[in-house]
Formats: structure tokens, C-alpha cells, sequence
């Protein structure tokens, strides 16, 4: 529980919040430290993002991908979870607010906030829109789908109106994945639940506003997702951007405009906005920039990783992506150099080893693209994606879920729910 | 779609309200007649009623007892199926209303509607206490108690105010099968993961009206059943009934009051109000009595089955108890004389095969009552139990995720998900 004297009295403390790739990596570092380590989420569970689309169409279960937080920490004595919502960060106390408890005080604090998705002002997204970063987005926008369909089954005339009409916004890996994921739902799945809806209905847009999707990737992979998405029937719109969201129309800044009653939005993170209470100049996207060691310049005892980090590589001087495995390891980076700083010794700065970059379009057809350059398309990576990503769920026994639903997902083109639990 | 044209015309059509065990039972035994099958639910998907409690105490997740209506009518051509909530019977125009689209016409009618629960007007009992009748009921009951050992970890003097105690009131299968798994989730899985709360601070009660539990069972059985429970710390309160219920209090007739943030209600079930618009003179618990071939004799083109009919045994005259294969059965044989009246051929009486009656206290711990009399307890009965259920889940993918969740229960005592996505 929250115990405000705690702090001063014997062992110090780490406060950790967000129980995201970030905070679990600084967290499970700290295991062996002579140090208390708190750490504080708003939810009982960790989510696994990059699986998140999976869940947003149905080829795995929410509980698939969220583990609970306590789980993850029953092997560390010296680790307390809390499921509360900070509310403010108090620097000059050292202490954390929050929602649901007396406040926290620390010696040395995490952020691994994650961010907020950011619709860059676009009119109406914020009300219409289906961002896809959390595990509440990605069920809220399955449940939505199989809505639009079961409406269109009820009143076909709703099929004109774009009931079944999903537009994509953004062509990184959530605006890819989803678009290739969704396209083998509807092809896949919903051609047998719902006999009497044409095949053609149904339309899938793409739409990104630079010259080619999967800018991070080397051209040969460009080349082969777009040509995966045509084969799958996503129209792919380059160039294009938003310029308003209605709840069954979306409108580009060209002037086109189509019938859509589902956005999926894939394009842009912004910063959590309890960061203000810091008092910091923030970087682009509201992040925080960190020292090479990942403290805040302004109060080194503050550590900031993950998505709420803007991390400059110590090497190459670039930006590091919001990516999961940067996440991961710099959350380990901060739990080794807060145990650095615990017995006296010198922090060391951070350098992130990029172990590929990979991304799935559709049943056996992903695309890799490794460290030195080199690049793995179709089903090879495929097979190395499914391999790395069970690797990477939590517990044995999330991987056995896994293996489950992607076996059958892989032999009978069968979903695994599908199915609305009214709330 | 809802054709309101289409039932004078050509094929005859049936329809059918529910798509549990009676519904799916009728639905099926269809497949092969020259005949439209329309089967309306309100949700999209199955229940596995009998699997409620391990949802609501986290064994199971919820797509392992609900799977998708559509999918279980893929390969009938006949059948289609609509997610709509029935809201008037018409008998005069032969036609169902919908909330949510245009009437359907019929010219044979299955009420498989289930049941809903029935408080019996206890005061705060609507408001506060927690059926598990439904998935949707399932899956809050979870996030209820989840949601209470969170703010007890939070704010420990929650604990001395009943945040972690429950309440379970019915002494059938739901009330003791609930019992029975909270205890085991509160000892084996909250033990680890709130390592902060002692072992002894919450509390679980039985509350049965009447003089024994599990009263449709044999002495042996019972007795078991109640060292079972006892073992496994169940307060057991026969002969108590509850007067009211408060948010975190509960009060029986007796005068006795406790402290509980959690009631759950598995006490007894009444018809659906749908039935109304029927103008039939309802049995007790307000179902409907039908004859011996379960039409509805004011109305011999509807027919009544699940937990919606007062089914009299033609064999024994006893009333059929509101079962799963009770229902199943009495779908089929719905079904059945549905086929016989369209090819000119007279109904025949239902009669149930009773294949024996099961239930779970806890790992290991089941009991089994055969048709002649014969009982078994303990793990062989436990072992029958799960190859039993395994055996009805619906399809062999849900029955994987069944081994899945199971298999890891039993080897590990670990739980399946323990997470709450918030909506």
C-alpha cells in the first residue's frame, strides 16, 4: 500500500510507473538490489502492443496478450504492484499523486508512462476515430467492427452507407498490420459468417501522408508489403492525409471522400499530459529528453524510458524509434544504472542493440529487415516472426494460448472468438 | 435480413428465439429439412452456461465458453442467423418484433429464450448483488472482485469493511460450483499475488434456504460436497435466507449481518418478460407449460424448450429442472416434430434421457450422480467431469483452449488471465 513515511526510513525506494516494456524491464533489473521497487499501472496487466492488432481482429484473445502485472513479480520479493492512475509528479517532495491512493514517495523514479495518441487537431477523430495503442482500444474496435457487420446483416442498405468500410490511417506498422490483418478477416472469416453480404462490399483504404508506407524499411520490403496489401484488396492512398472524421464519412485534404463508418487510427503518439506537472521544455511529440544514461537533465533522480523518452542513440546521434524492444531495453538500462547509483557507482550510458525490425501483412507473408541491412520476405519471415514473437510473450503459458490460436489460425483459416460480451 | 414477404411464399420458415442449448438443439436437427431456419440471439455468440463460474473466477476466458452462433451454422446451408433482441410475440400475424430490425414472420416458432434471474424481491438485491446467468454476468462478477482486491491492496482498511469477502446465496450447482472455485482462486492465486493482505482476511459464506445443499443429489454426495467446502474454508449457512442487501453489507431474516462488498446470486430464475406478449396463463417461475410433443397448446405452431418451458416428464410426470441437457434435448426433439408436422407426420412426446448430473467444488474435488443412482466423488469424478465438458464445448478449437486453461490449472495452479480491460 501507499506508505508516505517509508520512504525516509530505512531502505530506499524506486518507483516505477507504467508496467509497460519500460517499467518490467527496469523493474526485473532491480531484482537483486537492496532497494524497494514500486511499480504503478492503471491497469492489472501489461500489454504486449505489438500483438494489439491481433486482438483488434480477432486472431487472439485480449487475455492473450495482457498479463497480469502481479504474475510478472511473484519471483521478486523486493518488487509491490500497485494498480492505480498518477494524477501528478512532485519533484521538489519526491513524490507521486494519484487517482486512487495516498501518495508514493521515491528516491529514484521511472517513467514508463507510454503516451497518448495524438490526432494532430484532425476534426472529428478524436470523437470517431479507433486509435489502436491500448488493450481497451483494441477490444473496443473489434467489438465495433462486428457491430458494422451485424447491422449491414440486419438492414443491407447500411453496406452503401459503409457500414463494412474501413479507411486506415497511417502506413507504419499499426496502420500495415491491421490493414493486412483486416483484410484476411473479411476475405477469411466474415465471407462464412455472413453468406448473404457480397464478397466485393466491403472496401479496405490505406491511407498515408508520405510518398510510401513502412518508411523504416529498406525498399524491397515497400515494394512487397504494398504488393501484399493489393493482393489482399487494400487500396493503398499515398500522399494522402485526413482532414475530418464524420462517424460514417471520412474526408481527405485532396477533397476526396469516401464512406467509411470505421477509422482506424494508426499515426502518432503524443506525450502522457501528467508530464506537464514536471515543468519540463518537452521535445517533439511531448517527450521528455533524457541525458545518455536516460535521467532527466532538470532532476537526476528521474529516469525516463519508453514511449515518454525522447532517446538520442549515444552512437549515431539519431532519435531512437517508439518501438517495443527500444522500450524494453532501455527500461533495463535505467534499472542497471539506478543499481549502479544504489552502491555508489557511476551510471553508464545507453547504447540499443537493434535486433531487426519485423512486421507481418498476412498469413504468411511478413517482412524482416535486419540489423546490417538484410531483409526476409514471405513466409520465411513469417515463421521467424511467429518464433520471435511467442519468444517474447511473457510466461509459458501465454505461449501456450499463442501456439494454440496461431495453429489454428494457420490450418483452418478459423478465427478464435469472435464473439461481443455486452458491458 | 428480416424478410417480412418471404414466409407466405415459397419455403416455409421457422423460426427460432435463443441460440443456447435448446435453440442450437432445434437449429441442428433441422439441418436436413426443406425448411428456412432463422435463429435470432441477442449476442453473437453461444454460451456454455454450465462453464459461468470458471469465467467468473478467472479459469476460463470468456471465448472459451462463448463461441460465435455463426460459426456453429457454417456448414448448414438452411440457417441463417441475426444477433437482434426479440421485443413482442405476435401469435395472430405468426411474427416476431425486434429492437433493432423489421419483424419476422414464421410459420413455426421455437421459444428458446432462457430465463432471467430472478432476486424473488429482496430489497438491494437487483441494485447490488452479482447473478451469473450470462457471460456479461460472468465477466463483471470477475472484474467485480478483481477490482475489490485492488482497492484493498490499496486502502487496507477496506479489508475490516468486507471488501474481500463474498457472499454466495443458492446451494445448487451455481452457488456451490462458485463457492467451491472462489475458494481455490482466493487460496492458490490471490495468496500470491497480494502478498500484502494475510490469507485470513477474507472471507467466503454459502447461504442456502433450505436444510442441505445440493438437494437433487444423493446423502453421499452431499456430504462430501459440504467437507469439500469446508476444506477448502466455505462457511456454509443452511436454512438461512437473505433479507437485504446493502453494496458492502448483507443481512438475513435471521438477523445475522455481514460485511461483504460481493454478493453472488444463484438463487433462481424467472421468464423472460418477452413472454408477456404471449397472453399465456405462465407455470410457476413464470414459464411456459407445454404438452407432451412441447408445443405451446394455445398455440400448437410455437414450441417451448430450455428454460423458458415448464416441461413435464411424460414418463414420470416430475418437471424437468432447468438443465443444460435438458435443454439441449428438448431442443432436438422441438426440432424433430418441427420435421414431422412439415412432412405431414404427427408429433412424438419428449422424453429425457437423464445421462447424470455433475458438479466441481475444486481441483480434484467433483461429484457425480448417475441416472440409476449410482455416485461417484472425488478426482475420478473430477477426471469424468473434464472429459465430459471437454466433450460438449462446441468445437474442437474451443476444446483446445479448454486444455489449454485446464492443463495449466491443474499442473501449476496458475489462473488464465486474472486481467481487466477497461471499457
Amino acid at each position: 500500500m501507499a506508505d508516505t513515511d517509508h520512504a525516509q526510513g530505512h531502505r530506499r525506494r524506486v518507483l516505477i510507473l507504467g508496467g509497460g516494456f519500460a517499467g518490467i524491464g527496469a523493474a526485473r533489473k532491480l531484482k537483486d538490489a537492496d532497494v524497494d521497487v514500486v511499480l504503478v499501472d492503471r491497469n492489472d496487466f501489461h500489454t504486449f502492443q505489438p500483438l494489439l492488432y491481433q486482438v483488434a481482429t480477432d486472431l487472439l484473445e485480449p487475455a492473450a496478450v495482457g498479463h497480469p502485472l502481479r504474475d510478472l513479480f511473484h519471483d521478486q520479493p523486493n518488487a509491490a504492484v500497485h494498480q492505480a492512475t498518477a494524477t501528478a509528479i512532485d519533484p521538489e517532495k519526491r513524490e507521486v499523486r494519484f487517482e486512487e491512493m495516498t501518495p508514493i514517495r521515491y528516491d529514484h523514479l521511472v517513467l514508463g508512462l507510454g503516451a497518448q495518441v495524438n490526432f494532430f487537431g484532425v476534426k472529428g477523430a478524436a470523437e470517431h476515430a479507433f486509435p489502436l495503442y491500448t488493450l481497451a482500444d483494441a477490444v473496443r474496435l473489434k467489438e465495433h467492427i462486428l457491430s458494422r457487420w451485424e447491422a449491414a446483416d440486419r438492414d443491407p442498405a447500411l453496406i452503401d452507407d459503409g457500414a463494412l468500410d474501413i479507411v486506415i490511417v497511417g502506413g507504419g506498422p499499426t496502420g500495415v498490420e491491421s490493414a493486412g490483418a483486416l483484410a484476411e478477416l473479411y476475405h477469411s472469416n466474415f465471407a462464412d459468417d455472413y453468406r448473404g453480404i457480397p464478397q466485393d462490399a466491403a472496401h479496405l483504404t490505406l491511407v498515408e501522408g508520405g510518398p510510401v508506407l513502412f518508411s523504416m524499411f529498406k525498399p524491397d520490403i515497400r515494394a512487397y508489403t504494398e504488393k501484399a496489401l493489393a493482393k489482399r484488396g487494400v487500396d493503398v492512398l499515398l500522399g494522402e492525409i485526413v482532414a475530418s472524421v464524420e462517424p460514417t464519412r471520412v474526408t481527405l485534404r485532396s477533397g476526396k471522400s469516401m464512406p467509411a463508418h470505421t477509422l482506424v487510427w494508426g499515426a502518432g503518439l503524443q506525450g502522457n499530459t501528467i508530464l506537464d506537472s514536471l515543468g519540463l521544455d518537452l521535445q517533439k511529440g511531448r517527450r521528455i529528453g533524457v541525458g545518455p544514461d536516460l535521467r532527466v537533465p532538470e532532476h537526476p533522480e528521474i529516469f525516463a524510458v519508453g514511449d515518454a523518452a525522447w532517446i538520442t542513440d549515444s552512437e549515431t546521434d539519431d532519435v531512437l524509434p517508439q518501438l517495443g524492444s527500444v522500450a524494453l531495453q532501455a527500461g533495463e538500462q535505467a534499472g542497471e544504472n539506478i543499481g549502479r547509483l544504489l552502491e555508489g557507482r557511476q551510471t553508464s550510458p545507453f547504447r540499443y542493440q537493434d535486433k531487426g525490425t519485423m512486421a507481418t501483412i498476412g498469413r504468411g507473408a511478413a517482412v524482416i529487415q535486419l540489423r546490417r541491412g538484410k531483409t526476409i520476405k514471405g513466409k520465411s519471415a513469417a515463421l521467424a516472426w511467429g518464433a520471435v514473437h511467442l519468444a517474447l510473450l511473457s510466461t509459458g503459458e501465454d505461449r501456450a494460448k499463442a501456439v494454440v490460436d496461431w495453429t489454428w489460425a494457420g490450418f483452418t483459416h478459423e478465427r478464435s472468438a469472435r464473439i461481443t460480451v455486452p458491458t
